[in-house]
């Protein structure tokens, strides 16, 4: 059988269990052109939960069809050159054992290092973080970098590259375990608990020379108190707005905007990680250099079996994990 | 005598004739190293209110000080090499007859044109939209470009260089009889009364292939439309806030950032225009020769008399000027 979490209907405010159902039928069959897929990891993201709000980048989630998320899975079966039983494949399948796929929504991964790296730090997380800062941020050895969402998927690697760069690195997360981790254990000059109120003053005493790039993940408070202590001609890589996609009513923009993205001649650019595939392969060989070579550590938080997956990612939108949180499928 | 205005209190909400006071001082005498100018013409620019505010790329105006605000004027006397008698200077010596100023306070002016050219189209007005469209906004041929305030100083120039450009040019302006002058006189495509509501359907309808390059001179409705509008990948060339200066409850900031800012891939970006001022030369003569050729039309709006400058300022705000506002003062 073909175990699916089907998407039951758009949540207002948080997501709860019974945003998804649960179901299970045929395993499908191959049609020419086609791979039979069986998933291995499920990744989490806040992407998922974006999608349920409408349109973004892609089109929005429809109640009824099968949870979309991004997978990593192994050739069952192929009806397409260049693809064998056994192969390593990732696309975005969603949230079931199974799946019959064009070879155009696929990619074959040939990079060796295991699922739980191949899933997140060497994938859409790792490149997320590595495009985002080097190319959208642009840091400068001894630039200050801000990163929010310090403890996830994608902020625990912005920190590590940007520390790499040269550059003096602080980070928001919510709680001071999860702020004392990232100084102790990834190498953050400093980490700010948001939760723990007078974000800005706790910002503007980690950055005494105030902020070069801030890697926005978040929006909300920390996007407005990053504002404030931009420096000059400061960068804010816009890659989310975490803490506005589980909520009911979505806080106003940021007051800063416009007036002093003129004033202090800021860029404000948003990116998709997507938009960079054409040099995805140097990305990938680098992160990988550096995991193996213990320069950046690739933090995971694996959740086993299929049937955890909405508690995983209620989870995440309660900040419980620490680096990528993914599923174990299979 | 020299006669000034001083800037004698901030405004709560609006400005007034009460914001000013008039005086009559000794003309001063130019030090070893300075000259004593007299001013010929002073800019009014929606950045005198924003100086009220508080720091802003300058430091904030203090009650009791001249009232600041660049001008043009003419060399009376001088104690610095390369000035002489006659020479047409530049610089922001403010709201008064006569000033002495050292040299790095001035900029000589060579270009052979009227003052009324001088003080805005070949001069920060002009180059605020040369460089702010070109250098920040980037738009290609076949872009839509829209331009708010599209009927002042610099939205007039932003929109006749983007149609120099090859782009499709749409404005916003406040009232039918600006929005027709526009399309009419100075060949903008289209052109939307902010005021007369339902901005958002207006501009859907006026850019039907969405928009490109969004020159935001006013932040507020118009930002937050266009932000709905922007095509993947656009720029938002953020010059000013114009729609925020003289309140006394700014609006919250845009909804849209940094939600659509990321899924389009947006680029928001401030400037100023001094930042462009090593390619200076280069954006005057060519802003000389397309007004010579006819191809720009530079449309200045001049105010008689010292006396006025408040009255004038105040009329900026309610919308009364076309094109570049200045007051001739000899």
């Amino acid at each position: 059988m073909n175990r699916q979490w089907l998407y039951a209907k758009q949540p207002q405010g948080k997501i709860g269990t019974d945003t998804f159902q649960w179901t299970e039928t045929a395993i499908p069959a191959p049609k020419e052109g086609e791979i039979l897929v069986r998933t291995r990891m499920l990744s989490l993201d806040p992407a998922n939960r974006a999608w349920m709000m409408g349109k973004t980048y892609r089109d929005a989630l429809e109640p009824g069809q099968v949870m979309s998320g991004f997978a990593i899975g192994e050739v069952v079966e192929s009806k397409v050159p260049g693809l064998a039983k056994g192969d390593i494949v990732e696309g975005d399948w969603g949230w079931q054992d199974y799946a019959a796929l064009p070879a155009r929504r696929l990619v074959k991964r040939t990079t060796k290092a295991p699922l739980e790296l191949l899933i997140g730090p060497l994938s859409v997380t790792g490149l997320t973080a590595y495009f985002g800062l080097l190319e959208v941020g642009r840091p400068k050895p001894g630039d200050t970098v801000l990163v929010s969402a310090a403890a996830g998927a994608v902020g625990t690697m912005v920190g590590q590259i940007a520390k790499l760069s040269g550059c003096r690195v602080v980070g928001t997360a919510g709680g001071q375990d999860k702020c004392d981790w990232l100084v102790r254990e990834l190498g953050f000059d400093a980490a700010i608990d948001y939760k723990a109120g007078g974000v800005r003053r706790a910002l503007a005493a980690a950055c005494p020379d105030g902020i070069d790039v801030y890697f926005d993940n978040t929006g909300g408070a920390v996007l407005d108190a990053a504002l404030s202590l931009m420096n000059l001609r400061g960068r804010i890589a816009c890659c989310g707005n975490v803490s506005q996609y589980d909520v009911e009513k979505p806080a106003p923009g940021p007051m800063a905007v416009p007036g002093l993205v003129v004033t202090k001649r800021l860029r404000m650019e948003g990116f998709i990680v997507m938009d960079f595939y054409d040099r995805r392969a140097e990305a990938e060989r680098r992160l990988a250099r550096w995991v193996a070579e213990g320069r950046i550590k690739a933090v995971v938080d694996i959740v086993d079996g299929l049937d955890k997956a909405p508690a995983a990612l209620i989870g995440l939108f309660e900040g419980r994990n620490r680096g990528k949180m993914a599923v174990r499928v299979s």
